[in-house]
């Protein structure tokens, strides 16, 4: 086990690498721990969690809504939890979202941890402190920035994990690469999924690379003022057509880097070679760079990019590349998008 | 007007006492302004709201829900309110409640401001920064801790206020005489509501006193490890028979502070001649003493009493009063707490 802290404003985050899920009681008093996870994870390692106290929700994005929330919170009351209670999150990024959220307004905030199962969990949607909910089609757009107090890295969940959740994970991973690691990208160009699902080595190094550009984007500006937006490239139109379109997190992020690398070339001369790139890297990965045939949708995602939280008056903070591993804060009007839009999507 | 600055660990609060609405237009652009209020006021301050955005709810404690958070957000995305959207409740405890929570979960978050125009909001609710809803019969079970921008003062909404709500507002008032200002306690026996409903000049000074007192506990204690909990005096028993007698607030924490001035003389040595000065009070301004007649409903306090967020494993940490003006909490254990309440509802 390999135990690093992370600082942040409010609190520091220990988080333990390479962990066995087995420490999670030397961690947390079984007496106290309210697990929050989904049906699937509370079916597959039900052994695993003998002796906690367990509530299972339904899996997939489509019920990350309040009235997930609301359900948790009934069954956190008819088993007294109180404000001792401490609240572990173990599942992907929509676990990781409830029970961040859910445990930062249950009587006003009660402690929280997560054990990340998913990729995209582990080096995106557990660290940061930001959770929430959707409201039907809009991404997260309700919730709270509350760090938990521990992050429990188990590499062996990683086993029953679907292929199809190895690629989105690869989105985010993909993302940070081009966003801040010229080297990780070459890296990822060398390998491909398969090197890093069999070797066991190789993943828990890639995990712990992501983790940590994740962090340092992230202590280096909480509130999101600056540089934390970076975070979100391919994500303004990833999540505009995430919910519509039915898609996967990391397939809809996938789609989004692909229409922002179209309009960093347009807008921020980056180089077309470079796109390509990019584009060939997402492939590689099995990630998809176009979204699915079938009746276009382009006046519903303009409606839900009105909504965004970058959004600020009549321009949206939109996320573009310098150069691969170099990107910045853009803001584009409107009317500017909703052409560009057009040409890219 | 008189300009106050009160500090907390996150923000210094403005607060405007005996100001005028119009002044709020020097305070918070229009345009970017959203209002949450109630039908009541709403409708009678019709002409002072031409020109603001205004999202009006129902009134009364049982919509202090998360179905009317829900609906306040559906009304935001409607009006496709933004992260630089700047919400004001104007209203009593339960607006307050409802705005600086939908405020605080909104894209993770919004600045917001608060207009009080009932007693109770004026002395208590609009400061601390605690905001949030009931779950069922549980009382503010869900919420945080975030403070607002700015309080302004408008006492010319004291003029509708009806005639059981200004008696609401004096329990917190007698809540903050018995546990922290004897001096006020005595002001408050040589006079009566009707005294200070008929002078301007009594009730604002008598208003900014209060939230002098509540401001200074709050700052001392913002998370409530300690002298915060003082201003929980009458309300564990208060909050537990407040839905399910359907009680206003007010009734229900001054019934809750006689039960725990009997307790204090079991428990404390609090003079049984002060349980019946406090009870004196609380008779001279309207407020119940005892509960309604009917069917007791005992075995339901209790139920949400387990639930109380004061609880701590097997006991509940109870305020007593050592005296007139000084107050202490006492962890009380459920088994003994039990027998109290056989006693003294």
């Amino acid at each position: 086990m390999d135990k690093q802290h992370y600082k942040f404003s409010t609190k520091t985050v220990d988080c333990y690498f390479d962990a066995v899920f087995s420490f999670l009681e030397k961690l947390v008093s079984k007496e106290k721990a309210v697990i929050i996870t989904d049906d699937n994870i509370a079916s597959i390692y039900a052994e695993k969690f003998t002796g906690w106290k367990v509530i299972a929700i339904k899996p997939g994005e489509k019920n990350k809504q309040q009235s997930t929330v609301d359900h948790v919170i009934n069954q956190l009351i008819k088993i007294q939890a109180d404000r001792e209670t401490f609240i572990i999150g173990i599942g992907g990024g929509v676990i990781t979202d409830i029970a961040g959220y859910t445990a930062s307004v249950y009587m006003r905030g009660v402690k929280f941890a997560f054990v990340p199962t998913s990729i995209l969990a582990m080096v995106d949607a557990a660290i940061g402190g930001k959770n929430g909910v959707d409201v039907g089609m809009y991404k997260n757009l309700v919730g709270v920035i509350r760090h938990s107090e521990f992050l429990l890295y188990d590499y062996s969940f990683l086993k029953t994990l679907p292929q199809e959740e190895w690629i989105n994970g690869f989105a985010e991973i993909i993302k940070h690469a081009c966003i801040k690691d010229e080297k990780l990208f070459e890296r990822l160009e060398n390998n491909s999924l398969e090197n890093f699902r069999e070797s066991p080595e190789k993943i828990a190094d890639l995990i712990k690379r992501n983790v940590e550009i994740k962090y340092k984007v992230v202590s280096n500006d909480e509130f999101e003022a600056g540089e934390r937006k970076l975070l979100n490239f391919g994500h303004t139109l990833g999540h505009a057509i995430e919910n519509i379109y039915q898609l996967p997190h990391g397939n809809a992020v996938s789609i989004g880097m692909v229409a922002a690398c179209k309009i960093s070339e347009e807008m921020n001369d980056f180089p077309t070679v470079d796109s390509e790139r990019v584009i060939d890297l997402l492939k590689k990965y099995n990630l998809p760079v176009t979204l699915p045939f079938g009746e276009s949708r382009r006046g519903a995602v303009w409606e839900v990019l009105l909504m965004d939280k970058k959004k600020s008056g009549d321009a949206i903070n939109f996320i573009l590349l310098n150069k691969i591993g170099d990107a910045i804060v853009k803001p584009v009007s409107l009317h500017q998008l909703k052409d560009l839009i057009n040409q890219v999507l």
